[in-house]
């Protein structure tokens, strides 16, 4: 038996490797990226649950801006609860899984591909369910994951989604490169990112609640973030957009209530630091993460990450700080980050 | 000055008569479905903050279902931040608000317009900007809604979008009877209902943190009565999908974390209750709504509604039973539903 956290810290930290692994397989991406982008402008669709659906975010972002296609977060149970008879038969569709067996998905893919779709599995597993179901199967090449909190599967699902955006625009060489630079500044930034989570992570010991916000690219970071907070250190952490905390829950914020802010530096960088002020004038103890989490006024705490080489790669390097603080601070919380209770690596739940 | 609240009882208790203003205009809604449906395959693009993003939630399902088109929750951000060039030509789109100045929304409708989408707004100011932006404009008919926390803006946003996809479908009439029907029972509802939730509230005095979890067509309302708990009350009440629960936040509860379940009558039944058995197991105190609210086991509270004459319809009538709890709750903690603090009626944040 392992010390408590270990699998999910080793993992965190195999992060760079992973990527590195599926950069040997840019070439399997090619001609499947070609068939996505011959579908346009039908939309493409993405589904998974969890980590999985907030890859899927990212894909929404990544498919915009890298290739000018759109690209939505489908409804699972429209088509398998409610068998809704929409026209997919020009639709590309890409499930996330990482065990590839999620009921609910594998469904899901198998009435898309009878209504005609184009369906590509993205997962760990070759051999499960969902490939075998699906039309394409692209390996994530994470190798297997043993912390039931998920790192490097959701690390490589945004890696994936961004070489197949890339592919779709005919750049995927480039896109190939950006990631293996990402990789080395991931590598670089690992030792003092997590000896800084560590030292931040105590104040949060006795937290309940906390707001994650994000913007763009970045809302999957923190829905992502969010995630790793509820299932490793069991604080019931919401994530946000930077413009939904304005419409509502700001309203909730008290003195002291912790707010995680994402802020790298593109377009949406203004939006998130106007989200903060406005969180921290209302009493909120912000913690500032992302390339430009320099810009956050009046942090409390801060986890900058490197600037990548464009800001399609910003959620790539900001997730490890809030995956290095959840297990940091599930350390601090006593909880074992690896098997929390209540979960298991595979969800079979409908 | 009236009673705290007052204002947001009394909007609360005026959505039959806001719907049957509604039904007065279905003509105006008939034109505008079929430009809609004329575009299919082509997604409909349905946007909002706040309240209207949770209406869009309802918009994806009642196209779905009702009409068989693929309607999807749309980034603002993609468009009005990062530009990308997503070919929309033959979208539609919805931009739902209340007060039809938000800033981005406006901006958002602009440019899809000009890049030759078919633009709807759903707004209550038919002189609005974003009115006079898009190039068809519904009228919501909710009339001056003085409270912050919106309830039948909310309602008649439901009520439009299922008479755009009745009418998209071609059975305007039908959904109008149905919906009809659904304002009486409302009214009859009300009263009981109130009284009920006035007598369960005060028990959740002291809650900081909750889940509110529903399916399908009521993911709407788990995201609405979520919004409402969060304004009004201050708590931070994270919506969820019962698929969602089972997929990380689980871990978060711990013995007595109140989750607020929304089951109705149709096919995501199960799936709704198998999660709230995961979150009673773990703990969790329950509060079950809906129209099927008696299948929820052991629930230590319960505020069912009544059943409508189809399912489309269960997240007009469920979502009363929150902002009717939201309402008796916001008083048992001693605030103000009206004006909650740091919130205005119009958010003009980016």
């Amino acid at each position: 038996m392992s010390r408590p956290g270990a699998l999910f810290l080793s993992e965190i930290r195999g992060q760079p490797d992973a990527i590195g692994r599926l950069l040997e397989r840019t070439s399997d991406y090619d001609a499947v990226a070609a068939e996505i982008a011959k579908r346009a402008p039908a939309p493409i669709r993405l589904v998974g649950h969890g980590s999985s659906d907030a890859a899927a975010s990212y894909g929404v972002y990544a498919f915009g801006v890298l290739a000018g296609l759109t690209a939505m977060w489908d409804s699972i149970s429209l088509t398998t609860y409610y068998d809704a008879k929409l026209d997919v038969s020009n639709s590309a569709v890409i499930a996330l899984s990482q065990s590839g067996q999620t009921q609910d998905v594998v469904e899901y893919v198998m009435r898309m591909r009878a209504r005609g779709a184009f369906t590509v599995a993205l997962t760990n597993d070759p051999r499960s369910a969902l490939a075998q179901t699906a039309e394409a199967t692209l390996p994530l090449m994470a190798g297997p994951e043993r912390s039931v909190a998920a790192s490097k599967t959701y690390m490589n699902q945004l890696a994936s989604l961004a070489l197949l955006a890339g592919g779709a625009a005919g750049k995927a060489r480039k896109i190939a490169d950006g990631l293996r630079r990402v990789t080395e500044q991931m590598t670089e930034m690992l030792d003092p990112l997590g000896l800084r989570a560590g030292e931040i992570a105590p104040a949060f010991t006795y937290v309940e609640r906390m707001f994650v916000i994000g913007r763009g690219f970045e809302l999957a970071t923190a829905r992502e973030v969010a995630l790793k907070l509820t299932e490793t250190c069991r604080i019931a952490a919401e994530p946000l957009t930077a413009t939904d905390l304005a419409h509502g829950p700001v309203a909730a914020i008290e003195a002291l209530f912790p707010v995680w802010a994402i802020a790298s530096h593109d377009e949406t960088l203004a939006a998130v630091i106007e989200a903060t002020v406005r969180a921290r004038a209302a009493g909120a103890t912000l913690v500032a993460s992302g390339s430009a989490a320099a810009k956050i006024p009046h942090a409390a705490f801060s986890l900058p990450v490197p600037r990548p080489p464009r800001p399609a790669f910003a959620p790539l390097l900001s997730v490890v700080a809030g995956q290095l603080f959840a297990a940091a601070l599930a350390r601090a919380r006593g909880l074992d980050a690896d098997h929390p209770e209540q979960l298991t690596k595979v969800t079979l739940a409908q």
